[in-house]
């Protein structure tokens, strides 16, 4: 009915009559509403409002009483935020770079509320961008670490756990020396805030361009390789991942992992299954340590910037760890700077031959480069039979490929921070999630590196997507349909979402409890 | 049929059969298109891009010979600067703020191309920020004006033209002095360099917020008050604007002013109907030199920060205008930062008093605060029977917005050089109007107030909306429907129109010709 009348209204601006079903008429013939009365007025504006509510992300959700009650202490928590940023923009932390206001995002009340909030699953984050400096750093007080240092000990270029001098060669000329004598050389204090910037993106707020953004980026992975690798330390830092994130209010995980060879004290490599069975294990101990955990799972995800013969390799490799890991391996992507790797349609064919059971999410779209292979990258993953599309940053610009992600449910992974340290844009309310959102198109919130920006593992990214790129009125009902999503777009089973969402299901009632408390 | 195959696809991906209409499966039901083969793949693919293309804006637009030959110079041209730019982002000028690039576009081969293109009109500029600075600092030379300073003689406060030292009262305390003595003391090259700073928003390309930018732009209106608002000026000012929009491939101009009262040499202050007055006959004066401009029309845009009664007052002004000025008023809008002055809403009384003869051309949506009493504008515009939006920067926002604007064909007027300079977005790649390109939402592109970023009247703004907003495919069909759409979606009438065209034609004929020439 009300969308009746809105259309009767529509008919009578343009000059058409009720019945005719014709093409609308020129502008010259259009009239306007201008000889209805203010109170008709009135009805028709709150219609159109009502519209766009009633199709934006979230709407249909409903809350309990006490939903409601915990909704008031969160909106005022929010509008306070608002509007002291209405008032003065240059305040408004999401109008700013995350680097320049971390510290300032942490001590404000809404983000307080949203650290506690139970957010489900993290979709998309990657396997060594997970931690925090500070565990990083502790990591570099290990016994039998070896740094590899270039330009008179001032630049670090390789890490690696070894009895004797590493052997190994660095990926730039550099020379070999124990971590502690090289801390005791340089002097601790030194060192420390030498590798609080080295282990992160900080303090570049502003690169020139979003290549160099991503090389800054590509350096941290390769320094981190020979830290990470050794395998106590790959289960050690999972592990400590998972615990950072359950203390975030994250119960699931599905992680994209290179899945590298990992290598013992002694230089002896491991196997990819290795890796994997390591994963495996991590999250077992971690979930018989903290029963309401709902778990974890694992996207391989190789490099993109490969010969397609390449891909052949990946798929087979795959299949095989499919076989070995059924329930542990959910899926396949690639990784690696979309805009420099090659694009999913050279893959194709071998991409076509990865069985039903092992699913697609692919990276896509992480551009702002409008109407280039990277954007039809958008197009091959849906063709491919993409779960969800990691970023798919510029898919607003193809209301085709909307459409489709609409009709097949598949659900964009919107990492909103790491989407801002690496340049695709600079102002949160200028973030594409937010015509998403208006649109109703199924999407999820993750972090992508937190590590690397020295985030939570997933409340900053809430806070921006809630604070900055959600509408004003946006509430409880945005949060819980959200977190909700984060289990329903993973790979779990049906049964074990379900049981997901019994264990989510806990820590949200508690939630919501102590938010009334608050009142 | 093309779209019947995407359409079984999408229901064989979703694990829906043909015949059945009911709504789609679950996520655990769906299937992908694996089984298929890359050939198929490939004819699936190609009709997604297709369908994309298909639907965007100026695309069913049709070339002649001679324009898909000029068509293939333009993106010759276009792709030299796309492929660097991808190459190496830093070096791409729509990436970037335009004050640090103004010069390095005004050299680019393409920018060249779009300078001698004629764009048809500009249907979005204000009366007091369209003329070069050169042209500006000319008139400080001119007979009897004082200047008005403050900081011993630092800042510049007001200019007055007088016989005799100004009576006037400035908006800050200063003092008057003849502006040629004021340059003799101070040094003519200093002058002139303070005054080209004080006349646009330059060196400041990053303010730390939007309304810092709106303090800035606001200065440089009140300071021209003095200079402009002297009769004889006034009628020169625009005369020249004139002429330098028709050396930029300008030739129909739709003016929104707030008609100030101009002044005297004896400080007898005119008329509204005066400054009317001198636009029309410089407006007649300028065609009768110039056979080939199409015209100008007016807009009466007064402040919007006001009492509800006062608009009630513009309204009873706006109709005394047109029935004096009949042909020449076309419509009526707000203006000022959107964001601090009053929502449509406060004045939906006194506006639904406007007759049907004066067309609405709101500014709306010139915000990037999502959800806010700014963005609601949109829908009060539209009701309200708006026939152009002014910048709609947040109606991506909208999808209930965006489908009344297709269907009542109303267009948005795109600028995006204000739109950086007023800190809404930064990397022109990320402009809300690649969206409306995507999605065939009618749209012209304008300057709004070329004066005060240095740039010319409309090309920056078609190059960056060319280069940086519309995809790499766009090409002399959009270019060629933006140029008509600035006539079609003017308040010319439709005989006017197709005289407009007419016009527009002859030019665009010369220019393909010269296109064709330089292949």
């Amino acid at each position: 009915m009300s969308s009746g009348l809105l259309m009767r209204a529509l008919r009578h601006m343009s000059g058409q009559t009720a019945k005719c079903g014709k093409k609308y008429e020129p502008l010259s013939m259009s009239r306007s509403l201008r000889d209805i009365t203010p109170e008709a007025y009135s009805t028709l504006r709150s219609i159109m409002i009502q519209m766009e509510r009633a199709s934006s992300l979230g709407n249909s959700m409903q809350l309990t009483d006490k939903e409601s009650a915990a909704n008031k202490v969160l909106m005022t928590a929010k509008s306070k935020e608002l509007e002291k940023g209405f008032l003065n923009p240059s305040k408004f932390t999401p109008g700013q770079h995350i680097f320049q206001v971390l510290k300032k995002v942490e001590r404000s009340p809404l983000f307080g509320l949203l650290k506690t909030m139970p957010k489900g699953g993290i979709l998309h984050a990657h396997d060594t961008a997970l931690c925090s400096t500070e565990f990083l750093i502790g990591l570099t007080y290990r016994e039998n670490l070896w740094i590899c240092t270039a330009d008179e000990g001032c630049r670090a270029i390789a890490f690696r756990f070894s009895k004797s001098k590493p052997t190994m060669k660095a990926m730039e000329e550099c020379n070999w020396e124990p971590m502690a004598d090289f801390r005791e050389r340089r002097g601790e204090e030194n060192v420390k805030k030498y590798l609080q910037s080295r282990f992160s993106m900080y303090p570049f707020s502003s690169f020139l361009s979003n290549n160099q953004a991503w090389n800054q980026f590509m350096s941290i992975f390769i320094l981190l390789d020979g830290l990470l690798l050794y395998a106590p330390i790959w289960a050690e830092y999972y592990y400590n991942a998972l615990t950072e994130m359950y203390a975030d209010g994250v119960q699931y995980l599905e992680l994209r992992s290179l899945l590298p060879d990992l290598y013992c004290l002694d230089g002896t490599p491991l196997k990819m299954t290795d890796t994997v069975a390591i994963y495996k294990s991590e999250t077992e101990r971690f979930m018989a340590n903290n029963p309401d955990f709902i778990g974890a799972r694992l996207i391989y995800a190789p490099l993109r910037g490969v010969e397609p013969k390449v891909v052949d390799e990946y798929v087979q490799k795959c299949i095989a760890l499919k076989k070995e890991f059924p329930t542990f391996l959910t899926g396949f992507d690639l990784v690696g700077q979309e805009e420099l790797g090659r694009p999913l349609i050279d893959f194709v064919e071998p991409l076509l031959k990865m069985p039903e059971d092992i699913n697609f999410y692919f990276h896509c779209g992480e551009t702002n480069w409008f109407g280039t292979s990277i954007d039809e990258n958008l197009i091959d993953a849906i063709l491919l039979g993409t779960k969800r599309i990691g970023h798919g940053y510029a898919i607003v610009k193809h209301p085709v490929a909307i459409e489709m992600v609409k009709k097949l449910d598949i659900a964009i992974e919107v990492c909103p921070v790491s989407n801002q340290v690496l340049q695709l844009g600079q102002d949160y309310r200028n973030h594409p999630a937010a015509m998403l959102i208006a649109n109703d198109v199924p999407i999820v919130i993750a972090s992508d590196d937190p590590s690397f920006w020295r985030a939570t593992p997933l409340t900053h990214d809430f806070y921006f997507a809630f604070l900055g790129i959600a509408p004003f009125s946006a509430d409880l009902k945005l949060l819980k349909h959200l977190a909700i999503s984060s289990i329903r777009y993973s790979g779990l089973t049906d049964e074990e979402k379900s049981k997901g969402m019994d264990k989510w299901q806990k820590q949200w009632n508690k939630w919501i409890e102590s938010l009334t408390k608050a009142a």
